[in-house]
């Protein structure tokens, strides 16, 4: 991307996703559209925020670029100020995955088979993520031996993001379809799970991608721990349980239809017009949960307190 | 299929697959081949015996249509004897689904929406088949709403073969992930499931389709019925418990890849040579099952008393 435009239309298609990384890229946009024209800062902002009113993480990282590049000389130095301020808002991201990483690693000692769902990398938040800054950090200490991945239907994160990252990071791993977990975890082959999580009531019930719950279940038959790692913003005070949490209901034809692991495309697998229920989440509830992992720590157990108390 | 040789090579490409069905087609596979050449009885059995020479069923379904063609005149009346053995075993086969199906649907009173997982109908089994039987019972008694199909990756025969099924049968249905279905048990959406199974081991542990397994524990942690139906045939009384069932392990390119709707194909979905871990099966300790149902009646509470009085 060359522009602040471009940025905000990433951020605007969900190209760039995650309130974190969001801020992240919106920061840096300010940066490249100064780099074009050192006195766009006001219209450079407003574009970037415009690209998603909502999100709390880009007005901040857009305010603080324009506070930094305000308070320097016009011309390159103001250009060189917003670039600064944007590494740094980037360099703070990456240092709380970094430490999510090392708190979720401390948990799992002896663990050397991890089942991981969806996607909860460096696609997904800035520096290694969240889960999957977990299971690298583990690597990093020599402890990891394989890793394996849950596909994640209907749109396949696990088999279309979470292959891709793990060989990037050169990280040993197998993919399976969802349904292979618990029977795989029945039968020994996992020591732990490791997901991310898209919200967490204030008791520690967490609504993360589908098929989350049913991983849930089976590490607990199982008796191995299940690890839900996530930035302590993704913690809801304000909501009681995971009862309060509406499960998104999407499109039909995510299930009716497999994407293509090429560019664009997708196939029907089924009857034309096929009725389909599409949750996009699923609830584990606190009860299941081993530890919730965060920047800033541990709740474990996962009780009302101790989420709370995440929060300071 | 118009003689033995094609109704043979279906049996051997497994276009045409479990036991009973195997039985039943070979039947009529004499019979067609005779209607061909009335003289040809002793090559049309053989051809059809050595489709799959392990099925047990076959061969005592060729032998019965041999028999009774050998015992009429040559000719016209030698195929119609023919055809009517045949007729007899498909006869005999369906009323045994018809039957399971009435013992499923006793157990499921008050039950109106439905989760099965995988393929157990018409195209899996004689008659309505298995699982789906006693789905087809329910709508027949006027108590069925709604039955929830779970694709059932890799291959996808809940999305490609069960949904034919319903829409066939005019049984109201809708489709899932596999992963979806854990969710939907907790959030009451579902009253039972009903699957069927490959092998049932002397203490009631089920062996059945990749996926099963975490849809029964669902079922126990929502508390709702989780009914395994099959013939009596799949009751294996010499494997104690299913510990002692091997799992197969399938090529990894069925989770590499997604078959599509249309007549052949498939495509790649994830980054070409990923690993893969693929196992057809898994096992449902006895302990989650709610009943066992067969064409002789029901295993409830499922001990292995009960499972193996089944086998009288």
């Amino acid at each position: 991307m060359r522009s602040a435009a471009e940025v905000a239309a990433a951020i605007t298609r969900l190209s760039i996703r995650g309130a974190p990384l969001i801020g992240v890229a919106a920061g840096y946009g300010v940066a490249l559209e100064l780099a074009r024209d050192p006195d766009a800062l006001p219209r450079a902002c407003e574009t970037l925020v415009a690209a998603r009113p909502t999100a709390v993480n880009l007005v901040h990282a857009v305010d603080r670029v324009r506070q930094a590049a305000s308070a320097s000389a016009p011309g390159r130095p103001r250009v060189a100020a917003a670039l600064a301020q944007a590494r740094a808002i980037h360099a703070e991201e990456a240092a709380s995955s970094f430490a999510l990483g090392r708190h979720g690693a401390d948990q799992l000692a002896g663990c050397r088979r991890i089942l991981t769902h969806c996607n909860t990398g460096a696609l997904a938040a800035p520096g290694r993520g969240t889960g999957l800054a977990v299971i690298a950090e583990l690597a990093d200490r020599g402890e990891l031996e394989l890793v394996l991945v849950s596909e994640s239907r209907p749109l396949l994160q696990g088999a279309r993001l979470t292959v891709y990252e793990l060989g990037r990071l050169g990280i040993a791993h197998e993919l399976i379809v969802d349904g292979a977990a618990a029977g795989l975890i029945a039968a020994g082959e996992v020591d732990a799970v490791v997901v991310g999580c898209d919200r967490v009531a204030a008791n520690g019930d967490v609504a993360n991608k589908v098929g989350t719950y049913s991983h849930a279940l089976a590490a607990a038959a199982g008796g191995i721990p299940f690890i839900v790692a996530g930035p302590c913003s993704t913690i809801d005070r304000d909501c009681a349980t995971g009862a309060e949490i509406a499960i998104e209901q999407r499109d039909a034809d995510e299930v009716r239809r497999v994407p293509s692991g090429g560019a664009g495309g997708s196939y029907e697998v089924t009857v034309a017009g096929t009725p389909c229920r599409n949750p996009a989440f699923d609830l584990t509830p606190a009860a299941l949960i081993t530890a919730l992992v965060t920047e800033r720590g541990v709740a474990k157990p996962v009780t009302g307190g101790a989420v709370l108390g995440l929060l300071g």
